[in-house]
């Protein structure tokens, strides 16, 4: 299924399960991109439902069928509408008996990250999917970010050599998600520890480096988790007297930090804090033998710069600007930005940044979605992927648990992913 | 040996083992150092020895004597002239025998990084220690840079609260060091694959956690290495032909990502590279449950900041930044420096950034090290500080040999660490 088609859809008949705050917005973009028929929508909230029916009604005249009340409404909404493609916004344990159901009634599905939580879960879903024979994509928006094209677009040129080394992460303080109580995250901060939330930080690195596509993939991980401290602390300064999550004992470490290695001898650090005051950070740093570039924020260094880099800003740490890389400044960015921008960015960018608070991201996930369904194009993250980066999560909880042993990745593909080409530019 | 303090000397009569560039600039910074008198020069080459004794003549109107030609000119040094203390400045190999014949001739050693090679080594260095009772300090001057010195003082003082996780490393790109042929250097990149210069990075994380001085010590590592490319390259490009290096299979990683596990759980991550197109960076950053410090550049997170913090300089990542902690510029780290600058830069940072060209750490290393022996007082590092740090490199190794395999520290301290008092905030 590496590079699975199917059969080509005039329009795409969607529906969506899970009508939260985020669905909401993606609601008010999926309307604006052609070939796209939103037919049904589900909930086990029916005002939820509704107030995103009547949304959609406003905005381009079609009310799609709403379907809530209880847990087997999805199913229900399965067998009535038998839509061609389904997005899974639950909650994640969710994720993977949903998105097999939608396979099983013959849909293609989309599931929000993580794919699944388990090992047991994320071959359920390739199996659905290889069964099947239909699409399962994990929406991991992060890849259509704007310097995440454009690294792909240079490392696909060759412009940093022969790719070494990554860094991943998704460090984002979220603790105010805990005042909202009963949320079902925090059962993972309490029972789980390890890096619960990869994907945003490993899917953009696994790209540049095609990872499950071709030669090289995932071998393995070690995994180690900090104290947890500040869910505690939190709960303790602020949090009102009585709320349920006051006392509580939280298991997951405040960071995590784990190593990949591939089959090929890359390493890929990757971190996760949602927990401690530290700034927000992705980190998106891709090194090569030629160059390295990174984010948060963007800079880049190497031969490709040419005389763009400016002086070592700091020249009292003994280090000689003339003999050593330095990353370049804003407006060498600015340039590379100008010559190296994605041609996908480049045709849809502006539009997409115009109507999505995420700077675009979530516009171009789905364009490319609907777009290759109508076309009957392969996706541009296969079943495979989403799997393999969201298998970070359980095997980085063993290694936490055994010490920090190293656990082994499955090889999804069952060896197939020799026959998978690398994600191609898109223009 | 953690507290240990030696009588008092009225004059610090110091030898100096290996004259190399480095060693020339730190005889400038020594001979103006209040109670010294440099009285040895030993270098296997006399014109060496020579050029650095009519400098110091130059400079102070004393002469050194000078030991030079053979492998053992440093032993009859030691007997001849019976100096108080013996800075170690050889190649890595050298330290430990170097160190010990150093002690059992009566001498303080103070060692370039690291103390040893292997983990035998290290040992063989404690062991004399503590039969000699003689100070042996590994010279690790970055502990003395001003922004690591203000973190150690911040953390002490409870500002970020209880501290999570440290970030490490030595990423410096020395590759032209290959054009200087038949370097001691490229034999350890040839044959062996580690973090093998892990001690800039990880001294000051290791002081500011307070390790090996109480209850905390390193308890394991992992480490990874990423394949090793950019040195042959280098090679093919760069040397003339005909150089012994080209067509040199060279063993060691490009870049090294190891992290520790303390016994207290917290996390360290600490890498290494001096081959990649990668610009300068020694992480030093600190991450506690109220606040995070960083360097490189210098920045800094948390409730101490109060209202310093600017907004997010990059909206379009949805990030909102009256919900989140941001890094503070420019103006607030220097109003930090105002506020937080550690004792001992504000009695000596500016003579020491003066006369010393790299910011000042190593002239007050050398200064802190006279003025202990010219006191009686602990040094600042101890024997057991300079073993740890420097097992990172065995330790890593073995675990890149063994597929990323935990491996355990030994406490170098034999559980006396727990009657060490941390480092104090020295005034």
């Amino acid at each position: 299924m590496g590079d699975f088609r199917a059969p080509a859809l005039d329009t795409v008949h969607l529906a969506i399960i899970g009508i939260g705050e985020r669905s909401l917005a993606q609601i008010e973009q999926l309307v604006r991109i052609p070939h796209v028929e939103l037919v049904g929508l589900c909930d086990l909230r029916p005002e939820a439902a509704e107030a995103a029916a009547a949304r959609v009604q406003a905005l381009c005249g079609m009310r799609p069928a709403i379907f809530s009340g209880d847990e087997a409404a999805y199913l229900r909404m399965l067998r009535e509408l038998r839509p061609d493609a389904v997005i899974i916004s639950t909650s994640w344990e969710q994720h993977a008996p949903m998105a097999v159901a939608v396979m099983e009634h013959g849909a293609h599905a989309f599931v929000e990250v993580p794919l699944a939580t388990t090992l047991e879960g994320l071959w359920q879903v390739v199996d659905a999917a290889e069964r099947t024979r239909r699409h399962c994509m994990m929406l991991e928006n992060v890849n259509y970010g704007r310097d995440e094209l454009m690294f792909l677009n240079m490392v696909r040129r060759g412009l940093i050599g022969e790719l070494l080394h990554g860094e991943a992460a998704y460090i984002h303080e979220l603790r105010q998600q805990m005042l909202t109580a009963g949320s079902w995250r925090d059962e993972h901060f309490i029972a789980r520890n390890g890096n619960l939330y990869p994907t945003h930080g490993i899917g953009p690195i696994a790209q540049y480096m095609n990872i499950a596509r071709g030669e090289d993939t995932f071998d393995r991980i070690v995994s180690f988790g900090s104290p947890a401290a500040g869910r505690e602390l939190f709960a303790r300064e602020h949090l009102p007297e009585g709320h349920p999550l006051r006392g509580v004992r939280f298991g997951c470490a405040d960071i995590n930090t784990s190593i990949i290695r591939t089959r090929l001898g890359r390493t890929i650090l990757v971190q996760w804090d949602e927990t401690s005051p530290r700034p927000y950070d992705r980190k998106n740093l891709i090194q090569g033998t030629r160059g390295t570039l990174a984010g948060f924020p963007t800079r880049m260094a190497g031969d490709f710069l040419e005389a763009t880099a400016p002086p070592n800003p700091n020249p009292a740490d003994g280090y000689d600007r003339d003999l050593h890389p330095w990353w370049c400044g804003p407006a060498a960015v600015e340039e590379m930005h100008a010559r190296w921008d994605h041609p996908l960015y480049k045709r849809l960018g502006a539009q997409a940044a115009a109507i999505d608070s995420r700077g675009g991201m979530n516009y171009l996930l789905f364009s490319r979605i609907i777009e290759c369904l109508h076309r009957g194009e392969p996706t541009d993250q296969n079943v495979y992927e989403g799997a393999l980066w969201s298998a970070i999560a359980p095997l980085s909880e063993k290694s936490v648990h055994e010490g920090g042993t190293p656990q082994l990745f499955p090889d999804f593909t069952r060896g197939d992913r020799i026959h998978t080409a690398p994600l191609g530019i898109v223009e």
